[in-house]
């Protein structure tokens, strides 16, 4: 039997606020510092850690985050998710994001499909139509390959793949794996479209139109900008375009696309990287076997995150530190700091996902509740962000939590020894330097050079950004933010408050405005 | 007479902490909604506005703002600082980056150098080179014209440079001044400059090494990275790379570069987009005389921000409202959001120029002060982020206050007619809609679907994103930055909290290291 109660009537949650705060500094200094880095580390998919040192926690805490993970049921809800259960009560449908990728519990059916078998199934189509592009055996209708893949979408149809294919991209380049480049047009702007198409050559594109409810704005203004450029130049628009989509979108079994590939309703977009949405575009870009390893890495993750124990569980733990730093700590944000030219994007992936499924004010029930819920989630890749904003961080007025995310070794592989050290070592220097600094600080009489330290993060270390741990990282922050949101007791997997700045930007278009929308659309000139 | 006092011991701080609330749902609802929009504007440089109407201020608020402009002494502070003050007190050094394109004031000397008259020169020096590069005067050993410019560097060296290349270089392809496509690198991760490398032509490449100090270690090492690749190509790195640096660096009046061009120490990093930092990349790009525009636009907002009179002086303003926001509301951070795609990486820049210079917890004098400094910083173009974040914005348990940026006009000028209206006039109806759905909110009994509203913004108004626009977007921010940094006593222009991070990476590399550094330097395989 599953309890779905507010974190602010748990039990083990008053405990957790009793427990005596943790002196950061103090317990990462000396070899009590070395022996917590040796003790703190999870194992993660792939041969990745999940190290959780430099974070303000010891034994008691960490006891206190047990319990309370267990009075809060996650493992339980985890598997009431992964068994068809349905989590996103607001919009009444399941949540099977990880069905896509493997399969963790009972076989789950809708309407007499099994969807481990439809996903299956739609990756495949995937893999053989992708298969065909690459061998020549679909075309454009000169007959000439395809060797530009563009995707149309916005949202989770665009930052999860597009923060995938940036992660790959090099790799797949050195490892003999790259069939073609990829670009995305997203942005209503019509500089966004206008730029892309300027860029290619389109009688050798490929478009992908990605829209689950074939009803997206911006998608369907930028498929029709797209159409008209092909027509433009003389082309078949319904000979360079392909859809993903749900079966009962306006855009499926449609003339105006060579093939389509079906998700469902049961894919928040946030988290279709795994579906077709990503599956497509990867497929297209890298080959279906480099998405199946993509997809590998996350199904792994997955199992780890199905533990029941929190200690052998990294996106459990994780979940329950952050809960620990936003509703007993207070701390407001959270910076995701990768060292990895590669996962240059990945944090504003993370920023959709975290902040969309978790930025609620109301229960999974519909009522108010009286405690924060998800973090402010920014982030940009090191070295170059300790050149930007790690001053704030290091001595601005607030504690910011950190996630650091480190490899230690590049995906090129070009490197240059200079002063004794490779780049690549001088990147691992500075990431090891950076997480004791702002733990440990350091005392200066001149306070301005003064660091105060006791500031926490966390580092998940991997071997290589390849398809593997590229998918094993994707799935522990999916399930990391799940977890947070069963804490929290909201619904990760709805987004209301997208619904009002629609409705009104259509009042806007057809006039139907007055008072200060009026005066706005008076001031832009619309 | 200035007195550099903490905020907390003026007078008119105290006041504006009494100063009722404003209830933003309420005055911005109805007909006094539309006159707020109307009223609430302040003409910035080249035929842009500031919006302040969906700001939590009213007539009394406003007055209370005033009065501390005017009892912190902002007017005359900047007047001291353009004047040649010595403002960065922690490193002694005057503040002169408003220099680089204008004269507010007196004749500024240092050493005997009329410090105008060397700006202009050193940006002249640099317009006859791009120009010779242009013209085939320049060109490499094979006598070939260089048709790339790589900029490598670092914070400073590298956002505001690569988001001015960004949001100009369709604009410039459009009014064909476009000349040469740049390129950047500035991650020490190795796979940073690889990738760069592996995707241009080097043997008809320039690069540009930039680093005031000449000290930088991504930037020393991405330059021996390039050596490297250069010498493997069979050419001689002399006759491939410029240097923008400090005269008295390492990298001056060497024989590694074809030409070198200065600034100097009166220039911080994250203000150097209009010193040759910005001017050698900009004007080889496009042409030196769009970076003199951009230099025009810049100067014009200077102006303004002079105006004693804070309600023509649309930065102090800004800034005032930004300070009551922090210190009186108690708001944590602030989100960029400008509907351009071309401003795509203007809000790195802007997470660069606020945190750095404005995150700090000491005073001017380094004694500690007792009230928060500057707030996070962060970003994405809409209406993407609409798509990502917003759900949080809206829905969230804290309040961001927000800052978008919109303008009437397109770039590139293609555009497509759908359902009755552009996508120019899409983009631009949504960012009304967003201001009027984030203040006024919706009442709505199922609670997941209500909207609280009461969730400020503001709103810069522009015809077009162009080298003038551009400009005075960025000084008005800088100033922004600057006034803020004023009210809060604090020194805006030195970093040292940048500095313990390198010192202990320095340590992992010589392998003197004990504790948790040797700990995290074992798990990285250092």
């Amino acid at each position: 039997m599953i309890n779905w109660n507010n974190l602010d009537t748990l039990k083990s949650f008053e405990e957790l606020n009793k427990v005596e705060r943790v002196n950061l500094q103090e317990v990462m200094s000396g070899e009590s510092g070395a022996e917590r880095v040796k003790k703190c580390s999870v194992a993660m998919a792939e041969g990745m850690v999940y190290n959780y040192a430099a974070k303000e926690v010891d034994d008691n805490v960490l006891a206190a985050l047990k319990k309370l993970a267990e009075e809060a049921q996650l493992s339980e809800k985890f598997e009431a998710l992964y068994n068809g259960e349905v989590i996103n009560t607001g919009e009444k449908r399941m949540v099977l994001h990880q069905l896509t990728r493997g399969q963790l519990g009972n076989k789950v059916e809708a309407d007499g499909v099994d969807k481990r078998e439809f996903y299956v199934k739609e990756q495949k189509r995937i893999a053989d139509f992708a298969n065909k592009v690459h061998n020549g055996e679909i075309t454009n209708a000169a007959g000439e390959k395809f060797t530009t893949v563009v995707q149309i979408g916005i949202g989770g149809s665009d930052l999860g793949p597009r923060a995938m294919y940036l992660a790959l991209e090099n790799w797949a380049k050195k490892n003999n794996t790259f069939k073609m480049e990829a670009k995305f047009i997203s942005n209503v702007d019509p500089d966004d479209a206008s730029a892309v198409l300027n860029s290619i050559d389109v009688a050798h594109s490929l478009f992908i139109l990605v829209s689950k409810s074939g009803t997206t704005l911006e998608t369907l203004t930028n498929q029709s900008f797209v159409m008209n450029a092909l027509e433009k130049a003389g082309l078949n628009p319904a000979k360079h375009m392909i859809a993903v989509t749900s079966e009962t979108s306006p855009l499926a079994h449609s003339d105006d696309f060579i093939e389509a590939f079906y998700m469902d309703d049961f894919i928040g977009g946030r988290y279709s990287s795994t579906s077709g949405v990503g599956g497509a575009v990867l497929s297209l870009a890298f080959g279906p076997d480099v998405f199946a390893q993509f997809l590998d890495g996350a199904a792994a993750e997955d199992k780890l995150s199905a533990n029941k124990n929190i200690f052998e569980n990294p996106a459990m733990l994780d979940a329950m530190i952050g809960v620990y730093e936003r509703n007993v700590l207070g701390y407001e944000s959270t910076a995701v700091l990768p060292y990895s030219q590669a996962l240059n994007r990945f944090p504003a992936h993370l920023q959709q996902l975290d902040m969309e499924s978790n930025g609620k004010q109301v229960n999974r029930f519909g009522e108010p509740i009286n405690y924060v819920t998800g973090p402010i989630i920014f982030g940009e890749p090191g070295t170059n962000g300790q050149h930007s904003f790690y001053q704030l961080l290091h001595q601005g007025t607030d504690i910011v939590p950190l996630q650091f995310i480190g490899f230690k070794n590049s995906q090129i592989g070009n490197d240059v020894d200079i002063q004794g050290s490779t780049s690549q070592q001088k990147l691992c220097a500075n990431v090891a330097a950076q997480i004791v600094a702002f733990a440990c600080g350091k005392k200066d009489d001149n306070l301005n050079k003064n660091f105060k330290g006791g500031r926490p993060s966390s580092i998940i270390i991997g071997e290589e950004v390849n398809p593997k741990t590229l998918g094993a990282l994707l799935a522990h922050f999916e399930n990391k933010v799940m977890f947070q949101g069963f804490v929290w007791n909201i619904n990760s997997f709805d987004q209301e408050g997208v619904q009002l700045g629609k409705t009104l930007a259509k009042k806007v278009l057809a006039h139907e405005t007055d008072g200060a929308l009026a005066a706005y659309s008076a001031l832009l000139n619309i």
